[in-house]
């Protein structure tokens, strides 16, 4: 055995150390001080309300996926059936079969990251908000262990599951064939995904506009405030949203970029092995080995996660962040030293080894997360123009703040389409010379931006941590202030609630990012997929993607527009729910005059439970939508509109994600701007809380509420869901 | 001088024959009665603000244009310089001279019929704030026939600007090579309607919003209230802004189309030639000879717009609209059956004529234009669910309200794409049918698109006349309430008012189905002139757009991108201009305290001046940033690239159009739907003005304005423009 065979069983190794890790993370927090009775209480009911809401949708999607999976498994048993597949003698009913169980697979362990992950939250807010009695880093360290849990188990869960799978379906044996038996498990993940961020984004600002509504700007009472009987939906909508929602995004980012890019490195072991280079299955194995590393290097950096009480709480993390990035840089060039060697002959242009421009594909990968890190950071922290434009055009009243934050959120997009065009470009180029003694140099640069990718999701898990910080810390600081916690806690958790804004804010930049990234890689796996069948069938390769067919101009025309109209259906999916919230609110206060003056508790329950309802409603209707889309456009127009509408449906979507999510994040930033009195008159007066331009900027917050975090996010889902469609399903596309 | 010969006079004589007409119509409202003193005070006060500021606009452009022109004279020459082009012996300086006086030319003509629109509207909106002080079909009929005079001579000029160059050009003599040596007329018209556009836009909504802010928000004073100091650049805005602006737009889709349909008539030429097919040149002229009907149906119809003083003034309008359908179903008939004649043995699938089936392909754009015109009005009108929908969000207030209108406006994106998809779909395949016979059905279908872009096009001069009734009718309302008119009066020019409302919105849809019908006729002619130019150089033709290559893929995200980054721009410059006024009306209302009690009068002209200064300075950016990308990444990436570009970069600017345009509209209509008493409580009472709910759909109203009068309309320009930019520098792109 090898170097390049030893390596691989690193993917295992550190698999389980994550989990391992995940484990001694959440008994240490498990273990810790709980804080009053009344956090207690709180968070009894949080969690309570969460674990409900997660049943049911969790039973709702358990049954919708097993249907969808007996469903896909008999169209690719009937279509398989018609033909044999090239190089494999799998087909037929047994390939559907396969794939049918490959779904199920893959859309179980989403659901058991997205459950885990809301689980070890729900328990680390209570015990966050009992820290930050004693001090600030204490706390930080409770939230970003517990947002570790998710952020570990989601990778390694993702890791081992696609290894599981791939090593179940004779991977070993037969390397270049297993990874188009595999794809069903990513569309599992997918098909998940895209039901929990919806179902939980929905619940989650539904909740949160319909409190805000009915509490903060009819009645008048604060954030939080327990006489709000919404405010439980609230705190409970944040874990199962922003955490279980994102998990599950998160999950089958990884999990599909991960398949994809084993199936583009089928075409590098074809090359491999026809030139008697050493391991050409390294070629295959690589995008797990890499993401292995990044876990490892992730574990290593969360001892870096420390500071002092006096320290800005998002320089602590940065420190992690960092570090983790330096370590995976290493565990990159480890990796592609040991696994991208071409034969002793063959190296890459200007005798520079391939591995080396490979290496370089991957830190471009790892530098445009750097990039959208800060770039995020400018456009939604408060220290830059775009916040500070929206908070002085707050001064005249609701109708500028909007038009304000409407016009940075459209200007996002140039610097995520720049930079994402670079990435790629450069990418492409350094992956083309690393194949350039091969005469393939276009395989090579398909390969690069597929490095690329994997060394910009080495970071997920940490990623991933910092995200689920931010609802802990959000609901740690309902907790508090819903128990009547003592001022000095309130101030921390506000500190740390303000911090966990802007890594919820970094989390989607970078989601997108490696969205708009894979893309490529995705579709160049569909075009691969397609071929091989085309192949089997004795036909010609499809040599182009010809957006000057009519057929492929349509269906390019019809995936942008999908964004636009899923994005649609979610939003009033929360404008719906919000009202079932507000009605029933405003009942309990008119029926119930005990409230106001805290005589009488609030039915708490009844308006979990009618969020509950109206949310797995209201999911249904953009969750059809975004599966049947992509199926009629292939069968009506064929396999080669269908990538047209995947790739212009991904550009579309993520720019208007980009537009959703920055544009509210900078409208929530401009209002805490103003809150913290940082925007003042002519004569430098403070224009704070209670003023008219406070409430034109709580105005834009609502509206950027369902934008950053129910459409945007699910947009991330639909773009990748777009792609695992397509890919399980291009047999069926085929005529 | 055979039938198809002879029925190529049609083009000068319908041309003239519009002239004279609008002469005739210009001299009928002059010579009307302007009503009482009052209102001639302030209708020559709005023409002085608009002639002010048309002029300084004008020549600011007109400096650009012949820059421009130069420019790209030279370029030309340079380029071609290396090589002969095929089929042609100009090349080198003397086509880079050729196109740059094309340009001219274009540039032009379109700021004539931008002066001479305004100029007509500006003049009937008093006669026609008199008219209504007797009769409502008297309004209805001045205002009308106020907007034809724009509606003439906007499609005349194209009409006969297309033709004379044609015909400067070598048209008779050489058919087959003109039309690629007049695509810089198409860019100089497209150069002059993206800065009117902007620069008109950006005047009309930054004096709109900064008037109602400062007026109807700040200090409680009615629309239009002569205390106001903005009050006449908003009316003059709507003459610079909503007159001038359209019809530069539509000059250039006229002649920007005209000329992509001749160019791919060239390719019908060739094979007619071959094929010894009767009247081979008139597969190139049919463009122009379909328009010249069109607008002899439009004359026609003008005597079907009359009706009682009883009726909804909408269904006025709407009779000589389906007027102008019927007679253009006849002239297309016509124009069919004479020029697309093919040989005697030649017919279409199942033994069908080839005309017969080219006739079919223009009626699908004539029906496409009528849906159009249903689907906006479904959209933007208060009578169906989604207008209805935004203003029960009221309800909650402003947040819900923009959350509503955003979802719709998203929403409409749906309906659009579908409808165009269909459109392209069946006209390309009924083209195919009429080619079936030549062995070249692929000729065939890209030319069935053409026919029916240019059976859609028909219907433009009627378009554009009720496009223009609209900002006539608001400045008669604003007249009328300005000069303190007799009540009788005031309610026939807001009943007016409101038609123009509508007639506005669906002039946008008119134009965005064109824009995207056109996209796919255009991008074939850039195709069409590559390949010309590569196969004089030897090379192969370039076969394919291919999206699967990396730089493709790169241009398409970028000129998706460019939609969103342009009208951030575009709404930023409203914000800033917007800004400036509020800063001076203030200061007016602060130093000037007998403006409130009516004994000082507020300084008009200084506002109108101030508008006119920020509205040139804030048009630069958007306006270099459009035309400056696609030159970037022709030059920096190349010639099937930039086809990507100009490809997606049309499919995302017209969906954003789309979502902008009916959003704006539905919020304006929500704001009048509470305004008329629509809107009521669960008890049934009426909810009007002076409501919350009135004062949240006051904030749509705002937030929709730069969104539906700046933003919308430029990206029509936008996306025409891309088309010509590449049309011109394919040469400079090829690689």
């Amino acid at each position: 055995m090898d170097s390049a065979d030893a390596i691989q069983w690193i993917i295992p190794i550190a698999g389980l150390a994550a989990v391992l890790f995940a484990g001694y993370l959440a008994r240490d927090v498990l273990r810790r001080d709980t804080g009053t009775q009344a956090m207690v209480d709180v968070g009894d009911i949080i969690y309570e309300g969460a674990v409900a809401f997660i049943r049911r949708q969790y039973t709702t999607i358990a049954v919708l996926a097993i249907g969808a999976a007996v469903v896909i498994g008999i169209v690719i048993a009937l279509v398989e059936n018609r033909r044999e597949v090239a190089d494999t003698d799998i087909f037929g009913v047994e390939l559907g079969i396969m794939t049918g169980v490959a779904f199920l697979v893959g859309a179980a362990a989403s659901m058991a990251s997205g459950v885990i992950g809301m689980y070890i939250s729900v328990k680390s807010n209570v015990r966050t908000a009992a820290a930050a009695r004693r001090s600030l880093v204490e706390a930080v360290q409770v939230a970003m262990r517990g947002g570790a849990v998710s952020g570990f188990l989601v990778v390694a869960l993702s890791l081992l599951g696609v290894w599981g799978i791939f090593a179940a379906y004779g991977g070993f044996t037969n390397p270049a064939q297993a990874p188009f038996l595999i794809v069903g498990f990513g569309f599992g993940a997918s098909f998940v995904a895209l039901f929990a961020q919806l179902g939980g984004g929905i619940y989650t600002k539904a909740a949160d506009v319909g409190s805000d509504l009915v509490g903060k700007i009819e009645a008048g009472i604060p954030e939080d405030d327990p006489r709000n009987a919404a405010v439980i939906a609230d705190l409970v909508g944040d874990n199962v949203g922003d955490c279980a929602g994102r998990g599950a995004d998160l999950f089958e980012s990884t999990a599909a970029e991960n398949i994809g890019a084993m199936i583009l490195g089928v075409a590098a072991f074809v090359i491999a092995s026809a030139a008697n280079w050493p391991n050409p299955e390294a070629w295959i194995f690589f995008p797990l080995v890499v993401r292995a590393f990044g876990l490892l290097a992730t574990i290593g950096a969360m001892y870096f996660v420390r500071g002092s009480d006096e320290e800005d709480p998002m320089n602590i993390l940065n420190r992690g962040y960092w570090a983790t990035t330096i370590l995976s840089v290493v565990g990159l060039a480890i990796t592609t030293y040991v696994m991208m060697q071409t034969g002793p002959d063959e190296v890459g242009a200007m005798n520079i080894p391939s591995w080396l421009w490979m290496f370089a594909a991957g830190v471009v990968g790892l530098a445009t997360s750097v990039a959208f890190v800060y770039i995020t950071q400018y456009y939604t922290a408060g220290s830059w123009r775009p916040v500070k434009e929206i908070a002085e055009a707050s001064k005249t009243g609701p109708a500028t703040n909007i038009i304000s934050g409407t016009a940075v959120g459209f200007e996002t997009t140039f610097v995520t389409a720049v930079t994402i065009g670079i990435a790629l470009m450069v990418s492409a180029f350094l992956g083309s010379q690393a194949f350039e003694g091969t005469g393939e140099p276009h395989v090579g640069a398909i390969l690069g931006t597929a490095v690329a990718t994997m060394g910009m999701l080495m970071t997920t898990a940490y990623i991933l941590a910092m995200d689920t910080f931010g609802p802990i810390t959000d609901n740690a600081g309902g907790i508090a202030e819903f128990s009547r916690a003592e001022a000095g806690a309130r101030e921390i958790t506000d500190r740390l609630d303000a911090v966990g804004n802007t890594t919820k804010a970094l989390t989607k930049g970078y989601a997108i990012a490696s969205a708009s990234l894979a893309a490529f890689l995705l579709f160049s796996a569909y075009i691969d997929k397609v071929n091989l069948i085309l192949a089997a069938q004795g036909r010609a390769a499809m040599e182009a993607i010809n957006l000057a067919e009519v057929g492929v101009f349509v269906a390019a025309f019809i995936g942008a527009m999908l964004a636009f109209f899923f994005s649609s259906l979610a939003i009033r999916a929360v404008g719906k729910a919000a009202s079932a919230i507000i009605v029933e609110v405003r009942r309990q206060f008119r029926e119930m005059p005990g409230i106001m003056d805290y005589t009488q508790r609030p039915d708490y329950a009844r308006v979990v439970d009618i969020t509950t309802r109206s949310a797995l409603r209201e999911m249904v209707a953009p969750g059809v939508v975004a599966v049947a889309t992509p199926i009629i456009v292939g069968v009506l127009l064929g396999h080669e509109a269908v990538a047209g509408m995947l790739m212009v449906g991904t550009i579309s979507g993520v720019l208007l994600a980009t537009v959703l999510n920055n544009g509210g994040g900078a409208w929530d930033n401009a209002k805490k701007y103003i809150e913290s009195g940082h925007l003042t008159d002519e004569a430098g007066n403070v224009i704070g809380k209670g003023t008219p331009a406070h409430a034109a900027a709580v105005v834009g917050d609502t509206v950027g509420d369902p934008f950053k975090d129910t459409a945007g996010p699910s947009l991330h889902v639909l773009v990748k869901l777009l792609a695992t469609i397509t890919l399980v399903l291009a047999p069926l596309f085929i005529r």
